[in-house]
């Protein structure tokens, strides 16, 4: 079985009020001392999660859950998986940290970088490492317009991205995310991007009639006509939307888009942060739309969370353009960090030695089938799956498809407190990425969890006792 | 001994030949499919490192170095700690990773948030975690700005920084760098950035024959008039200048600035991404200067690298403010990671336990007088230092104080081949971050070998054999 690490998490060790003062004490510090992203400061609870085993976790007051978020989409191969803790302890035992500015590496990155690129595509050829998905968007960023650039274009400085798009949070990822939330009081962002219309084949209304593909298309043409083809760098989007609520858009969509940006000569980006690393079922969501993109961003799965890390990938022409005679002058302290890639080794290890590609494809289908029936629930919209990356809307009205005024969140407390699930949700949509070491067992506790909540919400977004 | 563990590095288990054909592999490999910063295409050769104990680290054909730049200023308790390895190894048993969203906690993140907030100058209450430096910068950019918007002034956007400044390389934080490297060819960064006039008391000239420090304040008050005090977020400087040659500002300058920002009710943020956790001899460079900034961004020494990490400090008044009744909307995957945290407080227990705060006093001040005399030598222009950060300023003629036209590579170069040490550098200086562990022997070895090669530079920038 490739998740019997998740068979069970070992039992408490100290007794309940024990638990139950640490806790307290735990708690306290938190407030007085920590800071948390979307936290408001009317929410005085915490739950400190102590420890993980497989698809489980579980917290300092002994509660156990089903990690179905994979953390935030990170744990491909589960938690507590001693084969990648064995390496991580053996690099950082003989060289835990170098870098490798200039001439100097390290022979885990080179073997990091020469397994990563034979796993991609054909056509991205080199790897450049990060430590995670922002920065591999910036730098993904700064690679497109640099090269334009080093071909003496430096006009073309322009990135088109998409509504509701998600791309992190620096100050170049979070301009071209297409969230308002991440612009809104943060003063002018970096410039010259451009939101297009995202395809998302569930709210047909959204296109005016129109095919979605062809819609996006044409905008995306009038847009490059608007802005001018030589002024443009790029196109970044993650192949299948995740945060924006594990969107697949129609198959032509990726294809018809790639073939025009290239006879405008506009680089195209790949976002594949979180679909990286077997999340859809194949190595890279690109391969099920037969796209290969000049720059691929990757992180999460690549190390399954346990050390930070992540790579972009790019094509030989890309890699000679930007390093050029005078070298790319851009990098960050742990590129190419030992540990974070012998980690991202042994993990890819596991994904590969356990068929998790193939686990995500027949595990993630046996749940699309488990779910498919919460269609007929008044509050469900639309199921969407692919490999283990899972989409549930929720509507307040079933026709004219519009979303509960409370969003997703009071279902995800739900699951949470009732049904000892986790999930992640936006303002439309549950967002369900489990670990690819999901087994049946945990997918019917999933799908007996999800149901036994999604009954009992109503068109307020509430969910009744 | 701190540094007991750098007495010796285990010696080779694979034949010279066997090396040396494991290398050639490597360096092929990295060639075909790594992807360095600052590489030209024409530098075909690699240094693969495979190990460290303590200040050294030894390469792939067996050579052994002095890591006088602790990797890129990150390394504080030495290469090769089993306290940290055993710390993360723990820790990746129980928990590797979770995140800290919304209410989630876990128990490594609360006690590290305590331990930084004790550390910190009183006034910096609140730690939001982050993976590097670059993050950090980013997120307190966005910190300020949405302070002010939060506090219904949203025009407030300007950034106030410096010229020769270095905070990292996303679109935000490499808008406030001051470096044209980092600009030019990347199309239009940040919007809303200045860059002043940072102070350096060796280039008295610079400053048209006035006082360097009201040169600066001079310049400052102007800006602030000109762009109009209630358009300005926040003021963003590294308290000693590191990229930038290890300059430090006079001591009036910072309480000047200090005191001038906040009569306009202007935030300052401080960049200790390098000064940070004992590189000065203090904990926080800003303790030198008597001066707590409104946001303090740390990283690199927090873990000495060991995993990537970095914490950003912020007053109550800051975190209440951008938190408020909805949550601050930013946060990264890995905000708090476990892991990170449990190898960042054991290696703060380290930095406390050996007293390398006062190693690194009285090392660097040993260092300082041995290399005192360098300033004889026709290329050497100045010497600097703080506990155990140095600069090493290079000139073509000691009057004019012209740079070198090579810059300081070709002794960077030099030191490493002819003398097995690293060090970085910059057009001007050469960048010497030793790590804190360093001890008399390794201060005696670094200062031989930097006058053996700087005794041969010549005003061309070369070194002679």
């Amino acid at each position: 079985m490739p998740n019997s690490p998740a068979a069970s998490i070992p039992g408490p060790e100290i007794s309940a009020s024990e638990k139950s003062e640490k806790t307290a004490q735990w708690v306290r510090a938190d407030r007085d001392r920590l800071m948390h992203p979307n936290l408001p400061d009317s929410r005085t609870e915490r739950t400190v999660m102590v420890e993980g085993r497989g698809c489980h976790v579980r917290d300092s007051s002994g509660r156990k859950y089903l990690d179905a978020a994979a953390v935030l989409g990170v744990m491909q191969v589960g938690h507590g998986r001693s084969e990648i803790v064995e390496a991580a302890t053996a690099q950082m035992s003989s060289l835990e940290c170098f870098h490798i500015w200039e001439t100097m590496s390290n022979d885990k990155a080179i073997e990091l970088a020469v397994r990563v690129t034979g796993l991609a595509p054909p056509g991205l050829e080199r790897a450049y490492f990060t430590s995670g998905g922002a920065e591999g968007n910036e730098i993904a960023l700064r690679m497109a317009r640099y090269f334009h650039y080093r071909r003496e274009q430096p006009e073309r400085t322009w990135i088109l991205s998409r509504k509701s798009a998600y791309h992190g949070i620096g100050y170049g990822s979070g301009s071209v995310s297409g969230l308002p939330v991440y612009h809104q009081g943060f003063g002018p962002v970096m410039p010259d991007v451009h939101h297009l219309t995202a395809p998302d084949p569930y709210h047909a209304e959204a296109y005016g009639g129109e095919d979605v593909t062809e819609f996006c298309l044409r905008e995306l043409r009038e847009t490059i006509e608007r802005i001018g083809p030589e002024r443009i760098a790029a196109m970044i989007g993650e192949p299948v939307m995740s945060v924006g609520g594990a969107v697949i858009p129609p198959p032509d969509y990726w294809p018809r888009v790639a073939e025009l940006l290239r006879s405008h000569g506009i680089l195209l980006i790949f976002d594949e942060v979180v679909t990286g690393y077997g999340r859809t079922g194949r190595w890279f969501a690109a391969e099920h739309f037969g796209v290969t993109p000049d720059i691929m961003v990757t992180a999460k799965g690549i190390t399954s969370g346990y050390v930070p890390h992540g790579a972009v990938l790019v094509s030989d022409e890309v890699a000679a353009t930007v390093t050029g005679s005078t070298g790319f002058p851009i990098g960050f302290t742990y590129t190419g960090h030992p540990t974070a890639c012998a980690v991202a080794l042994a993990n890819l290890d596991i994904i590969e030695g356990e068929n998790l590609l193939e686990n995500a494809v027949k595990t993630g289908g046996y749940l699309a089938d488990r779910l498919a029936p919460l269609r007929d629930l008044p509050a469900v919209g639309d199921v969407r799956q692919i490999g283990l990356m899972l989409g549930v809307e929720l509507v307040a009205d079933k026709t004219a498809r519009t979303q509960l005024p409370t969003g997703a969140a009071p279902v995800v407390q739900a699951l949470r407190e009732d049904e000892g699930i986790i999930v992640r949700g936006n303002p439309r949509s549950l967002l369900i990425n489990p670990p690819l070491v999901l087994d049946r067992g945990a997918a019917d506790q999933l799908a007996d969890g999800l149901f036994s909540v999604l009954e009992r919400v109503g068109t307020d977004g509430r969910v009744r006792p």
